[in-house]
């Protein structure tokens, strides 16, 4: 059955509207009595029929609410703007259907480019978590500045940065299950070895991705990758 | 140091040509003594200074040979033909980055599309391979039909199906070190359950991915990842 996404949908506002509602409506042509499943993105999945419907809008009889409790873990990722939008898209697109809680887009020393199309993100998460049957929409933020992302950090915090003739572990060796993580991954240009240094005497510890080089959206999805099977395994 | 690609690059041999001289020459405007990174794609890395430029090829010195060992472990992901092709590239760019020795696309049952440009997957490969530093080209094989791929196993084997209401197992739990593997990934329409059958005839094993429906090319690169993952924990 196809997932919606409805942020504002509830018992008291049972309604699809917008984007979704045109989906409902032009694109899969469903009519009343239909079978639907709708999310708020905030933990609560509708099974509902259509009702009525008109042309921009449709109206939805609840049959079941379900309630999926947010993971006890919080995985967010820090990457720096990158070049392409294609892979920033990508890498929403992956880490939200692996299970990512909040990503944030930041400028740093060496990012060529400074802005993001986060709505264009955005819609790009709602799109991986109804495909993926997921009832939590991650959080996409940005730009922010690198200082700022690293300033008041409240987990457990890695760097994908590999300083020159010093061995780092793998994140899998050194995430704790059930924590919350904040991993850092820079732009194609990496860090600046002073952004390093500062990320360092934050608390922030450098670990590896992998044993080969990677561009920065595979290094930022093998850590979403690792975490979850850190909490898989535990 | 960029890395260049050419396959019968060697000592007897020590010419680049084709799109790779077009790139040397032309895009990067190297110069005669410029310091030169080549593989030949199958473990060798030659460091070299350009000798020689003519319009369409260029000579290099030798100054260094260093051979790089196989993996003593085998990846391959056989991954049903998706329907959109740069989903496929996608997945190869990444697998290639992370690590996979081969892939295969094929066809089945629920394949809307029985074709793939493989020369195109075949340069994607030799970009991402030059891109993450690495000296062993993955080989890209196909359009194979699926029961030729499943025919004759000699690895570890494992279908990322997963058969309602069983239990299945996480790859991570599942995949020994050191082993040789072929994973098979269904195409959007997964396999038909006569083909999953086929496959556990077979000796392939159901094996879980992760706990969200992934797409299949996320599937996919998930299971590159937790099997690079599990050499480098062992």
């Amino acid at each position: 059955m196809n997932l919606y996404y409805q942020p504002d949908f509830s018992e008291q506002n049972p309604v699809l509207s917008g984007t979704e509602a045109h989906h409902v409506l032009s694109v899969m042509r469903h009519q009343a009595g239909d079978q639907l499943q709708i999310t708020n993105g905030s933990g609560l999945i509708f099974n509902c029929a259509l009702s009525n419907k008109s042309s921009s809008a449709c109206t939805l009889n609840i049959h079941e609410i379900r309630r999926i409790p947010a993971p006890t873990y919080q995985i967010h990722i820090a990457i720096g703007i990158l070049k392409a939008s294609d892979r920033m898209e990508w890498f929403v697109e992956k880490a939200t259907e692996i299970g990512v809680q909040k990503i944030t887009f930041f400028t740093s020393g060496n990012c060529e480019r400074k802005v993001i199309n986060l709505d264009r993100l955005h819609r790009v998460a709602i799109s991986a978590l109804k495909q993926s049957g997921q009832s939590w929409l991650p959080i996409i933020a940005g730009p922010k500045r690198f200082e700022s992302v690293i300033a008041n950090p409240n987990s457990q915090l890695f760097i994908g940065y590999i300083p020159d003739h010093i061995h780092v572990n793998n994140l899998l060796n050194e995430a704790i299950a059930g924590n919350s993580y904040l991993v850092l991954i820079g732009p194609e240009g990496d860090f600046t070895p002073a952004e390093f240094k500062l990320a360092v005497s934050k608390g922030f510890r450098p670990i590896s991705l992998g044993n080969n080089v990677m561009r920065s959206e595979t290094a930022a999805l093998s850590a979403v990758q690792i975490l979850n099977l850190i909490q898989a395994k535990s």
